[in-house]
Parts: C-alpha cells; sequence; structure tokens
C-alpha cells in the first residue's frame, strides 16, 4: 500500500507569513500522496471585530451563529485556504482548496443542543475519500479548510484536529496512513511552559495515567482524543510536534501508539 | 467527442436564494460534464461597506486594491462558492469549487497599468484543463469563482465571463464544447427595456453593425467580446439568455455564430 500524509497546521503558522512561505516550500517537497488541513487564526476574530459581529464563547468555546459561520465560511474557505492553495501553486505543488462540502468529502450532523447550543457546529458522520483518492492518484494535493456540510445544504463549522484525524480514519483503508498534527511546541509535554519536557510516547495506558495527574489538560484533551481515534482506526502513525518532525530527522516528537 | 457545458450565472441569480436554488436544482440534472462560472453579487459591496472599505471605481470599473480583493477572495471564493457546492451536493450533484489557483486551472497576469491602476486585476493567459478533466471524467462539477492567480503566488480579480469563455475555449480541444451565460433578459436585444426585442442570432458582420448603430455597448460590448473569442476558438456553440435556454426547449434566447 501506498503512504499518505495528513498533515495539520494550527493558527501559529498560518499567522505569521514567513513561517507559512518555509513550511509550505518543505510541504511541497513531501513525495508521498499527502494532504494538508488548516486551521483558523486570527483572522477569523479580526474580520468579526471590523464587521461588528460579537464572538459568544460558552465555556471556553466558540459558538458558531449564523453570522460567525459566514465569517469562518469567508475566512477558513475563502482568505486562507486560496493563500495556501496559490503559494503551493508557486512552489509547484498542484494543490486544489477542499471543504467537507467539496467531493462531498466531510458529512457530518449539526451538534444536538443539550444544554449548550453550539449553533452551526457539525460532528464528523461520514467521510468520503473518492473524489479525493481520484486527485491523490493523480499527484493532486487537497488542501482542507475546517469546514463541512450535513448534505441538505447547509455548511458547518467543525474543528481542523477533528477534520485532519476523519481524513486520515478514511484513508487508512487504501493507503498507510500517517497523521501529523503540528504546532508551536515540541510535542505533548509533562510541563506546559518546559518544550524540554517532551513525553516521547503515549498509548491507551500511559494516557490514562497523564490524565489523571492533569498534565494533559485543557485543549490538549481533544486533540490527544482525535489522536487516539486515528490509531485505534488503523492509522499507521500518529505524531504531535513541530513541523520540522516532517522534514529533519533530528527533531523530536511525540508519537501516540496503542 | 464527448459534450462539455460550461454555463456562467451571475448576481441576479446568485442574489436571490429562491431562484439560485430551483436553478442548481436543474443544473444537476443536466447529464453531460458540466462546470458552473459564478459572478458575485452584491455580497462584497456589502461587506466592504461593512468592513468600512472604500469602492473605488475608475471610468465605471472597480479598482481591486489588497483590502478589496481580500473581500473578493473571501466573498466569491469562501462564502459563495462554498454556499453552491453545499447546495449542490445536496441535490446529488457532486461538485468541487474552484478558483483559478486550484489545480493551477487558470493563469493570469497583472494587468499593465497604462493610466489606470486597475490593482490585482488578472488577464488571462493560459488554461490548464489537466485538473480539471480528471474530475469531469469521474462525473465531478467543477464550480467556478471568478479568481485567477499568476503562478507566483498571487491571486488575482478576472472577470467571470472571461474565466467562462477561457475555460470553454481550453476544453474545446478534448471535448463538443458549449458556452451558456445565463441573465436576467432574453438574450441580446435591440432595445434594452424591451425584453420583446430579442436578436436570436448575431455573427462577426452583423456584430459590429450592432455596435456601429450603438445597439452594444457599454456592459454588452465585453460579454460579446467573450463570446466571439470562445465561437473563434473552436467552442462549439455560445449562448446568451435566460437560465431557462437550458432546461425548456421553447425558450428563446441569442446565439453566437461565426
Amino acid at each position: 500500500m501506498k503512504t499518505l500524509k495528513v498533515i495539520k497546521i494550527g493558527g501559529n503558522i498560518i499567522d505569521n507569513e514567513v513561517e507559512l512561505n518555509s513550511f509550505l516550500k518543505d510541504f511541497a517537497k513531501i513525495e508521498t500522496p499527502k494532504i494538508l488541513v488548516h486551521g483558523g487564526g486570527k483572522l477569523a476574530t479580526k474580520l468579526a471585530n471590523q464587521m461588528g459581529v460579537e464572538v459568544k464563547m460558552m465555556n471556553g468555546r466558540r459558538i458558531t451563529d449564523a453570522d460567525t459561520l459566514d465569517i469562518i465560511t469567508m475566512v477558513y474557505a475563502g482568505k486562507i485556504n486560496k493563500d495556501i492553495v496559490a503559494k503551493l501553486q508557486a512552489v509547484a505543488c498542484n494543490a486544489v482548496g477542499f471543504s467537507g462540502a467539496d467531493g462531498n468529502s466531510i458529512i457530518s450532523e449539526k451538534r444536538p443542543v443539550k444544554g449548550i447550543d453550539f449553533g452551526f457546529v457539525g460532528d464528523v458522520k461520514k467521510v468520503n475519500t473518492g473524489t479525493l483518492e481520484i486527485l491523490v492518484e493523480n499527484n493532486v494535493t487537497p488542501v482542507f479548510c475546517a469546514i463541512s456540510h450535513d448534505e441538505k445544504g447547509q455548511l458547518l463549522n467543525t474543528n481542523a484536529d477533528t477534520i485532519a484525524s476523519e481524513l486520515a480514519v478514511g484513508f487508512a483503508k487504501n493507503f498507510k496512513t500517517e497523521l501529523y498534527y503540528c504546532f508551536e511546541k515540541n510535542g505533548v509535554l509533562e510541563r506546559i511552559d518546559d518544550d524540554d519536557s517532551l513525553i516521547e510516547n503515549i498509548n491507551t495506558k500511559t494516557y490514562k495515567t497523564l490524565i489523571e495527574k492533569g498534565i494533559i489538560a485543557d485543549g490538549m484533551l481533544p486533540k490527544l482524543n482525535n489522536c487516539f481515534h486515528a490509531i485505534h482506526n488503523k492509522v499507521n502513525k500518529v505524531c504531535i510536534g513541530k513541523p520540522t518532525m516532517l522534514f529533519q530527522t533530528n527533531t523530536i516528537y511525540t508519537t501516540i501508539q496503542e
């Protein structure tokens, strides 16, 4: 089976043009089939402020009302996605931008209201790799923003880490799939501010202990749940770390194991 | 050779959700390979106003400065394009949204400054149908917004009629290509306000006469230039009229001939 890499980059890379350009130049050189998934960065909040749309949070999570969904669609699927696609074409990587509606690739359902109404947020139900596989087999690189759809015409805001994990699982049927979460730290850390306190390997058992000890908490919890979802569903390799883990053999990072 | 239809819809359809939904439902049923090209509608101007970005016009044409390009990218490639793609998926048409950067499909160069600096406006240099043909052959329908790129990482604003015409010409090598410009009138009219004054056929010779008489002027001039560009470059059929020309045999419209 061919190897396929699903690589997710977050806001810290997207918000820094020098870093983004450097990353995309390296990314373009990856020879195996690959898919890029990008988060949002600060631009959506900036646009919401410019437009006078209030950012509504509930328990630390953004509520996606209709105006916010429009902003996310404009910024993620429009500005950021097309900029990345154009930049990749400039370094000879034949990219095509995707939301989950494109190619009917990521179908989700609007999160049911249980106490909190998150609005137009979608939980992934199904991934269709058909159209994507045709492209990947023809040396085209899909670039995903974090938007899915419900097959009834409604776009839905979906976490970018989840999109990456679900794509990796979807491709695991026909590819030896690897999932890479790139962010600004060396990986999962024992002490959040100490980049030298890297935990090199986490498996299902040690994960429980790390949660009990409070070492893995907050934003790292859903990220690691996405990692374990992938590793428990035939994804071959799951890593968290700096983007250099993809390009430089001497980079340290966290590997997730069964 | 297979027939491929390139169909362009303008702001009047996009700005009216009932009409857009009805059009997309009919469009989805077209069995031949097809490409949809959409214009912008009023949403870009609305967003510019909300963001406090000044709409700059010069001789009746919009100047695309950096802020305006961002707005266009967000509205055309983001909001409008993804909404159309999601709506098409809902009526079982497997659509994938495209700008000219996606699949490196439409390469343009920034319009040289000759008196007027139009800013980030691109004149089409080359169309690559490679990635598009792979999709079309697999029953996928590309949906184009009116944005191209310069292969150096720069997105450029390009007229939607031109995008449609250039795509039709690009596909004419391997397909029997038809180009349809849909708008709110029956076609090219003798008297602009009289929908009964349809000119059913225009050829290169009668076109000159119509220009001399002032019957074809203003916005119809570039539209018809795009029509003749197509018909002179192996596009099989070029029509202007109401969208019903595609779906109802009793619809009248204008046909462009060599």
